[in-house]
């Protein structure tokens, strides 16, 4: 892997062998942190949530861990008590493996719902990849590769902090139309050995920054995970980073980034900005609304500069709203203002919406809340993934 | 029109002429009650409304009117103050047309938001519809084909009540995804005489049972109307209906169900009812998010029997849900039980997902809330009618 590697952190992976044809990645990664790590986490707030979800977030009251277990194909969700006996198993097994307490393991899945992995491949390519973990295995790269499933590739960004301490951050997402109904996982390691309440509130504000950027409210997955880890390790003298919040939100918001522009079926990412609205969280929702309409997402895809359905999309929200302070830009093209349309150039319009790269600024008014979401467009495709996930 | 027509009402259409190609539908509708109607009414909360839905909010106060203008085409949505005074001309023309006062006129819109309709050829049809209708034209049946816009046919719906008389409604919808995002135009006439306050109250109940049953929660147009006229005509003696209610609710479904099957590309009727809910409300906000979810939808298209699609969807509601109480049916065919999947025969689970309509039946507990939703499939062809809606 190019991306630089916080110290203090393993990591393996292993393949379980269900996954189908020709497609060669890894079902299983395990990453081992053997001095310990201090851990932040979210979780979904699923009425459903998957047995891996729940043990994790048992175990994240800790602050503590020293490794991580990764299922990819299987969400470990609708399959009742023996999807909990198994995430037990499996977690019991890692730890056997790693020489580590079966409360130090965080379980994570992602896939499909109300089947069962087969047991014995399962429990056989964790024990695999926690060996290989506690040999010292640096494999990043496989890790990131196995985590994924309808992904058509990695994400992973990473950055450096003075002092050559690290944030790496892997991630998987696809599923793109409500993002979250598709499992979003994203794992973030560190060594910049910063203090749990700090990592509690760098991480509440990157994830609120990008991936809840990508998602609609109440739309989540039964799996979706994110956990920062910090071995501390690159940080001997205990000096705190004024950068590390900022450096996270930037690993977090590239990755967000590149979940969007590889949602199932996309074409090209869509970016929308808000400004001018009452607070960080209207412009927030505000801006999560349009990038989260399927017909905006649609006009995306046919490059139609179809402007009348971002007002659309915007006048849903419970905000306070008036039509004379409204100005929509794509680009640095104005399309509308005051509420009505702007004399612009079509064709130019139409060539900025075939680019790879889709970018939408709002203003709604003068308040002081600016935020960004990010989507993709709805494409054909996107329909015949999801028509046959699971055959 | 083979339906039965309520007494004290006409109906007339003209062409404008921005259909395109060989596309002969009128866009314009005038309905006209020489002697008056009481009037009852839902209009969109989106933020920004279309002019005549401002006008029309006005208007129903008086709970009284003596016309509908329709036109298709054009949401007359944003575009600013110049939507705002051709709203006013075609009310002006269709009232002076009618030897009616303007504040009687109740004129409604569906189509593109953000550009403005030809002025001469719009005020020309509604004068022409207007003048028809007062020469005692009945075309309902034009006139259902006049207020659609995608649909691929006209919806229409009547129910006759004892005595003679008629409740007969005329919707246009598409649009699905999210349904309501594509204006919902629903017009309803009667001659039971009922009172102001009941059909307000039969209105909103039947509302609530039938469109909302479409929609997502803060989904909505610029522009979506529904409109009840009663001549009081067919009761010349005053006695209330007993069964008006319900006949009215019935004649609502109807048309949410017709409404749902003509979504924009859809194959099939999506239908979801859930019972066991802690209240009726829970009841529709749960069938709803499952028939809104695209994943069920594709899902759905794809003749996919992925009922944790639906246990993924459902989750996502504020309701407290236990696993354990969960049933999962498709028709008659028990998917899942207990939170996790039951044994079922696939080949017929897909047999029942290749039918025109497709049942959901969930059962989430003991309360004793029930209600449905209705939805449709979301297909390749949804996308590619959206992304070029305009041209």
């Amino acid at each position: 892997m190019s991306s630089p590697v916080p110290l203090g952190f393993f990591a393996a992976t292993a393949r379980a062998g269900w996954r189908k044809g020709g497609d060669r990645r890894p079902e299983v990664a395990v990453f081992f942190a053997p001095g310990g790590a201090r851990v932040a986490g979210r979780l979904t707030r699923h009425r459903f949530s998957a047995s891996p979800v729940q043990a994790t977030r048992e175990r994240l009251g800790r602050g503590r861990a020293r490794a991580v277990v990764v299922v990819s194909g299987y969400a470990l969700a609708g399959v009742g008590e023996e999807g909990r006996r198994l995430t037990g198993e499996m977690c019991r097994v890692c730890a056997g493996e790693l020489g580590v307490g079966e409360e130090e393991v965080l379980p994570a899945a992602t896939g499909v719902i109300g089947l069962l992995p087969p047991e014995e491949p399962l429990l056989r390519a964790v024990a695999e990849a926690a060996r290989r973990a506690r040999a010292g295995e640096r494999d990043f790269d496989s890790a990131s590769r196995a985590i994924t499933t309808t992904d058509t590739r990695p994400k992973v960004a990473a950055k450096e902090l003075p002092g050559g301490r690290v944030i790496l951050g892997l991630a998987k997402g696809a599923g793109m139309i409500h993002p979250s109904l598709a499992t979003m996982l994203c794992f973030l390691f560190t060594d910049a050995g910063v203090s749990l309440p700090e990592m509690e509130k760098a991480l509440g504000t990157a994830v609120e920054r990008s991936f809840h950027g990508l998602s609609v409210d109440g739309d989540m997955s039964t799996n979706d995970t994110v956990l920062l880890l910090d071995s501390g390790k690159g940080s001997p003298g205990g000096k705190v980073d004024p950068f590390f919040s900022s450096a996270l939100e930037e690993v977090c918001v590239f990755l967000a980034r590149q979940l969007a522009r590889d949602g199932e079926g996309a074409t090209k990412l869509l970016e929308v900005e808000v400004e001018g609205a009452p607070s960080e969280e209207a412009a927030r929702e505000m801006a999560r609304r349009i990038v989260s309409s399927p017909l905006v997402k649609a006009a995306v895809w046919g490059a139609d500069p179809n402007w009348g359905r971002i007002l659309a999309a915007l006048g849903t929200t419970s905000w306070p709203l008036r039509e004379e302070e409204l100005e929509i830009h794509l680009g640095d093209l104005c399309l509308a203002r005051g509420g009505k349309g702007a004399p612009f150039d079509e064709e130019k319009a139409r060539e900025l919406l075939r680019g790879e790269e889709v970018f939408f600024r709002l203003r709604v008014g003068w308040g002081p809340g600016r935020a960004r979401a990010f989507g993709c467009d709805l494409t054909p495709e996107y329909v015949k993934i999801n028509g046959s996930y699971r055959s």
